[in-house]
């Protein structure tokens, strides 16, 4: 059995963690930590899991997590993962960081917009971008995995395809995505309170998003040099789920056939789905599927090329145990669902 | 008072009617209709409205409707409405149809988009685009009015001053539109259930919705020339709202300011609003109003521009009331809500 | 004009007060005030407003607020309306509280439920609990006005009338109330999140719920006795609205009209609503009305008694203003709404 | 494998049953029948599951289905399940009804309740009521299963200790319950709209509904002797859940400690949860979990006994599998969940 440690394991991605990896059939929880619940037993945060996980909550305290465990989750505000992670600790444990302190291959970039120092520049280098299907090879053994973000997980494999066979012009971009409220986290805002958000739907961070230059950054791989998006989330009243709506003009000649010829490349994609019909939130909640379909339209010479992903699972903590997978050489689907029941 | 006739009066749109109407002070409820509740009590259908509202529902009979009303709502399905409407009843009655029968200019777009003939070609002259902010002058005292579409009148309204002022590109403009479940209608369909509805979010008509031609001819008016969008709309787990999300590439040169004074053309409307944060549906919930804000993303080159309505309201009955203040040389603003509660 | 403060503005009761007060036509807001937000406009709280109620919010000051106002409503935590109160403010202004702190006639039932000092005791007296339909000539030119409770208002107004006639037994009453989250105030707790209370439904305060007294104390007149409740309330996954399901033992030979008769004691009533169908919380949205009905089981002798109202209207904002009206000589329902919209 | 059939399988139960049985270690699903939708695959109907259960529905047709399996789950309109069942069938099959033609003992109960003809009397006697808490032992081996009502499975569970025991008055029990939106099915009515739905509570089937004659009984098997209860159900805005408060008299003496070992009955049950707070639905939601709890109030000489379930899981398919399992000698609880994930 695999030990597996968590910190941070009572925000919403961290408790989707424990649900997941408390029926993985090869992990057991060895260290689960909360800030705010140290003392406090996981089940009495989370009611719904008494009798699954009672385990009682440390202090988030890497060092004691890396003995306890072969691998570290990390669930932690922006900043305090890279002040944590050193290349000691990764002697220890393969550490897979669900924050975004190791997602950006550049110090600058995320100096800049995330407005704050990195503390360890010297390890980006060994951190691997875990979007496993661009890049599952270079999981396979890693020690640092950065884990991607909700909307980037959606956003990117939506367009990579498009991008990868040059189908589309590289300018002029945009990608519209929809998130459910649990992107917004456990914190007590009230702009997360139930009558702010219920029976309301609003953009936010327009312009500004932390998640473009992650998405920049991995679309430009796929491109082969310098994307540039327009990327807008929203809030939609609803609990999970992420829906990204891209837009981009198709080059000139470029028919159905070859969309889908580009889209073949998942077709051995353990959790991307093409699907016929148009993508809806619901039918990837719980699972960490991608469902993906699009649509030409030779009026206006654009794709619009859709993607939907549960954002706990797929955008956080199930692509966090797919990474574990991989790195661990075990079965990369073991322990993750991937039939959505409905309605839920 | 003016005497006030509804055709349609149990569906969504209708109910808002009546319910705004039963408020206003200077019209009375004249003649009430509904194909499938004749002879059923209004506010046995709306418990809410019993009290204020127990009016008898007449069948749809347009022809008894015009003897009792000076002004007749029509809230039907599309191709009912021109097949109803003569240059006879206009000369007894003022039309307003919530429908789309009257709204395109060109038959032959009609019939394209729609997939239906139209039964009164030779009216589509007669009738005004019922768009105060942009054809007031044209309402007045005019016996036609086609009332637009709920995602045609937030699209235009907030693209508008854009294409008017020359600022931006003409072409490559994305509107990527989010609405409430109201916007479906009262039919009792699958896709309407709760359970299919709530906790989710997805994209619906993509490249093929019937709004984008309202939106492409009236964008078009503004801009001088041929505008062509990419219109996608979205069902949101809501009741009511909508949000227009627009993208589109300023011209080289184009500043904040020029954007400002662009839409300082709105500073005297009553509905609208133009604010400083962003807009969401809850802040015009159960009013008239059009919140729309901007955001210039130097980056990108792209202005996003976004309006938020309320679908019943503006985007229906709401505007219907509007245009008749107008036609009828009421103040304009007579019946109709500005302020929104919250939470509602 | 009637001058109109407010304390306690920025809480969705206050926040409602002023959307009901700013189309009052004999009100006029003259004093707003929010301990949180004092210096800011209303409409930077409530984006909903803006137009309509840009006022600066003060500081909560009483004194400065009698000296602006004829009339003072107090929207306070509680225990705060107590210290405020005197003799001499009620020499300058009507005070009508939304707070608990006037509606208990015992001093020692207040402090036991609320556990907490009542800091005017002796104005006790001089409060009229504002439940128009049960006190309204003892609120005409009243100083003093204790504004029912939420859960009180719908639940005291659906049994009076069994209790009034004598037609139920006293002892072994049930009331079993759901309301929508707005209830729960704007306060920024974990529990008011939006992924706390939506897609679930619980019970709460079972057994200990402060509204249990204010109750007991009214049914307690309307019966000639000690009445002694089980009240249970529950947190609904939406914004509005109040359902109490009321239970109670029919004595021996009471019929169906001897109920029917017993209820047309309101038959006047501007705001009740006997119905024939159930009750909806959805009829009532955004409305002053009371929906109620009932059924008579001669199966188990019960007789079910279910009474609706919107939260923050009748159960709060709207019913002061109804009690501002009766108590300064107006039409009781100037500015207050009957029909509600479908969807809303 | 057992191999194992389901007619109805594109209602809501149904489709759930698929979603569970699809990841059961010991069950192949080798008979999917649905009269709506055959012909097509069941990942048309439900996209969620697409890739995980691509099979072809069948006809609702019992002869291939006991053919094709070893246990036939029915997921049937009322009426329509006691005309397919016979002793041959049962020959061949063990039948698992989800409906309710086989959970009353007497015919004419469900004649008088269901108004409509019972077609197979002579097997009531076969039928076991499969409620494993309460009835494991008969469930064993057996042919005929009637899968418990969602609102029963929730009341009786939460009560029947409380009688078992003796510690309530038998007479004026009072359950109080709510449940999600999916308990209404997949039909296409217009009661079951999201718009009709959202934002709004109500009570239905007042003193009339179908499940109170089956809590009864098996509260009467509990108590001795025969119980009648007052039984109230709710619509709440969600999906999924319910939530039964159970009020009752407790006799004279009864202490907490009585109660609590009343409760332990339940210690060894793997799918019950005694509780220290109070249960709220999303707590159990996805799982096969009951969460109970109870109040005593001294005040009133009550007992508030509360419990909780996912009416599609524990009251419905969840339950239906655990019965499958006890029947045919697996582990109780394979194949079927414990932990709610949260917000879900």
């Amino acid at each position: 059995m695999i030990r597996v440690a968590i910190l941070g394991a009572t925000g919403y991605a961290g408790a989707e963690l424990v649900r997941i990896l408390s029926s993985h059939p090869e992990a057991e929880l060895s260290y689960l930590a909360s800030h705010s619940y140290a003392g406090k037993r996981f089940s009495d945060i989370y009611p719904g899991m008494k009798g699954v996980c009672d385990a009682e909550l440390m202090e988030d305290d890497i060092s004691k997590a890396s003995e306890a465990a072969d691998v570290v989750f990390l669930s932690l505000p922006a900043g305090l993962a890279s002040s944590m992670v050193s290349e000691d600790l990764l002697s220890k444990c393969v550490v897979i960081d669900l924050g975004a302190d190791f997602r950006l291959h550049s110090q600058a970039v995320y100096e800049k917009w995330y407005r704050t120092e990195h503390h360890s520049p010297s390890l980006l280098a060994e951190a691997v971008y875990g979007l496993p299907e661009l890049h599952r090879s270079e999981i396979v053994g890693r020690r640092l995995i950065a884990n991607p973000g909700c909307y980037t997980t959606c956003s990117i494999l939506t367009l990579h395809p498009l991008l990868k066979a040059g189908l589309v012009e590289k300018d002029g971009i945009i990608i519209d995505a929809k998130s459910g409220t649990s992107g917004a986290g456990r914190g007590e805002k009230l702009s997360s309170l139930f009558c702010e958000v219920d029976e309301s739907i609003k953009p936010y961070g327009v312009a500004t998003h932390r998640h473009t230059p992650e998405i920049e950054q991995e679309l430009s791989l796929s491109a082969g040099n310098g994307i540039v998006v327009q990327f807008t989330p929203h809030l939609v009243p609803m609990n999970r789920g992420i829906l990204s709506v891209c837009y981009a003009r198709l080059k000139d000649g470029v028919g159905d056939d070859d969309v889908a010829e580009a889209y073949a490349i998942y077709s051995g994609e353990p959790f991307i789905r093409l699907i016929d019909g148009l993508p809806e939130t619901r039918f990837v909640k719980g699972t960490n599927m991608v469902d993906i379909s699009w649509r030409i339209d030779r009026r206006t010479g654009n794709i619009i090329a859709m993607g939907a992903i549960d954002n706990l699972v797929k955008g956080a903590a199930g692509q966090a145990v797919q990474n574990m997978n991989i790195a661990l050489g075990l079965d990369e689907s073991t322990g993750l669902a991937k039939g959505a029941g409905c309605p839920f």
